[in-house]
């Protein structure tokens, strides 16, 4: 089994975050955190611990963490706040997820909002000059960015966007999900008000935890209600974060996890994990480039990237494609990867590409077996 | 340490929830059930097998299981559909936690649903002649029981409540988040739609994952938006359960321990589990009544419970009397436990009480630490 799918999860994890979620749930999981005795403070010491570990990471100890179950929580959470209170124009980049234009179209259809695409020119670079002009054109109260594209790995320059954005004044919302932990980016900055974070992914922790970080300054709007374990007797969500969003019993396990893919991460670097996923997409890059019937989608000389490839296979849909990998123990994804905005910029849709991702933890013997299993496609054709 | 905090989080979980969670997501942690390969196919049979085991466990073969990651979300999802849906006259027990009245004060506050309490008398019986005066008075949209109250255990006769809205055409939910695989209730029942578990309470699963039951032939409105891995292209959310109310990556780590814990259940039995904690509270009520400085709120003959109970420690704050149980090692919840409108019906807002919440797991170590900090406590008064 060769695991090319770290993009809609990352396999394996480090082995401390295996280990400490098990003996930490063991030993302390008698408690969500909230009531008053001992083991209840040991799981409020850990999630207290987390969020500063998260702070440190994303470089924003002014700024507040809230968890969510996941980062398709909190884009609801943030986008449907921001709308609610009272946003009409939103831009998106060409490569939003489903998790961002699904939530859009829903206001859409309800005449409540008007989405517009920010510029990206085919060489796939965003046009900041046509961007300001569009802002002219029709002033941007929500502008959304993917911080990295989960079809084709494209990094987008979101502190320049952003700081235009806040020339007009917009909330800025960053979908971090493909990045948080691999690419290092000041989520400090003034210019970013939320930024999300999936926890099973590039963070390397468990399914089950994910997040936000948002300037506490901006006022969001709740849009999920519930118990706090705090401030009970108000029917209206506390107004302190993090309580404010974070109703119901939190994920002390997926916390534990977190907690220790967060401190692996530290012992590392992100610069070196992500220098070594760079590493890791050259050469498959250098594999794919060899087979002819193989065609690279959206891969740009001098454009930066995390390590997502899609590529089309000639004369085969991607769909069948899947199988054919699937068969020979090569684990891809194939089709729109829940971003059909993203193909139809690129010109793959409705079919969709198949797509390859690598992590630092990619090795030898998976591009082997990719290797064999394309040779074995190769002389089938 | 003595842990009397179940109704929180179940504590310890039996051992093959923490195993198989740890191996499964080990060994298998590389898919979230999406990807057409044989790791996210492993994953795949585990979300189904576990839909199934709720199924049977909960008597529903012919009910949609939908996976959410806290019941605070498969309530709201339930709740805000269905009064995006239409509703606008809200019945509720007078029992409900801040997760189900925290959002109907949301609406309430729109101007957009009336809520009334279903009349339960001072001896803690659901007055089924005046819930129909009641009910012709104000016609019910929607009535949501919790099934058994998180502050004293009182499990609510939801079937003949069910059966009673259901003349009036009333969509119907139970919470469940206390009783789920604890006490049996048929919820293949026709006259209920909506039945919400929580994984991490009575179910013996880990935090991150619950759920609910729902009736496929019901209308519901979705009210969270994002990718599915399913009809990518489709902007709307599929119309095809579960797929219409799962979006986002599933919990697979969490759902494995879910899984090992319905095994679990299944292997002692439902009734054996109910038995062993009525005897564990009837051992807790004796301890508590040897006290004369605790009083036990709202606990009578007759009626039916689970293990559940609250007290008050005359001439002392629910808070300090937290601290006091804490410094012995006895983890107890105090205050309002997100329930205030239950302790408004019984008197007891808005300081609260000292809940104590024992399962099949709570042992004889337990009860003498206890009767050791009561003892201890009693000779400082």
């Amino acid at each position: 089994m060769a695991y090319f799918d770290n993009a809609a999860t990352t396999y394996p994890k480090p082995d401390a975050v295996y280990s400490f979620m098990d003996s930490f749930y063991r030993n302390h999981g008698g408690s969500v955190g909230r009531g008053g005795y001992a083991l209840a403070n040991t799981a409020k010491s850990l999630v207290d611990e987390t969020r500063k570990l998260i702070q440190e990471l994303m470089h924003c100890p002014a700024k507040q963490v809230i968890f969510t179950p996941t980062a398709t929580i909190a884009l609801n959470m943030i986008i449907q706040g921001v709308i609610i209170g009272g946003a009409r124009s939103v831009y998106i980049s060409p490569f939003e997820h489903n998790a961002v234009t699904r939530i859009l179209h829903h206001f859409e259809q309800l005449g409540q909002i008007a989405v517009t695409e920010l510029a990206v020119s085919e060489s796939l670079e965003y046009d900041m000059a046509r961007i300001r002009y569009q802002f002219d054109d029709i002033r941007p109260d929500l502008v959304i960015v993917s911080h990295a594209s989960n079809v084709i790995g494209l990094i987008a320059p979101v502190e320049e966007i952003f700081a235009l954005a806040k020339e007009y004044s917009a909330v800025t919302l960053v979908d971090m999900a493909q990045t948080a932990g691999l690419v290092d980016l000041n989520t400090g900055l003034e210019t970013i008000d939320f930024a999300v974070f999936a926890g099973h992914k590039t963070l390397l922790g468990p399914t089950g935890i994910s997040g936000f970080i948002m300037n506490p300054e901006v006022e969001l709007t709740p849009t999920l209600y519930g118990g706090t374990g705090y401030d009970s007797a108000n029917q209206n969500m506390p107004v302190s974060l993090p309580e404010k969003f974070e109703m119901g019993t939190l994920n002390i396990a997926g916390i534990a996890g977190l907690n220790a893919a967060l401190k692996w991460i530290k012992s590392q670097s992100i610069e070196k994990l992500y220098k070594e996923e760079e590493e890791r997409r050259q050469q498959l890059l250098c594999i794919l480039n060899n087979y002819d019937y193989l065609t690279v989608v959206g891969n740009v000389e001098g454009r930066k990237y995390v390590g997502i490839v899609s590529c089309l296979l000639e004369g085969i849909s991607s769909d069948s494609a899947g199988n054919i990998f699937a068969e020979r123990g090569i684990s891809v994804r194939v089709g729109l990867q829940c971003a059909p905005k993203a193909h139809q910029f690129l010109g793959t849709y409705p079919a969709g590409t198949i797509r390859f991702s690598v992590n630092a933890f990619t090795n030898d013997d998976d591009y082997k077996e990719l290797r064999d299993a394309l040779e074995d496609i190769s002389s089938e054709m």
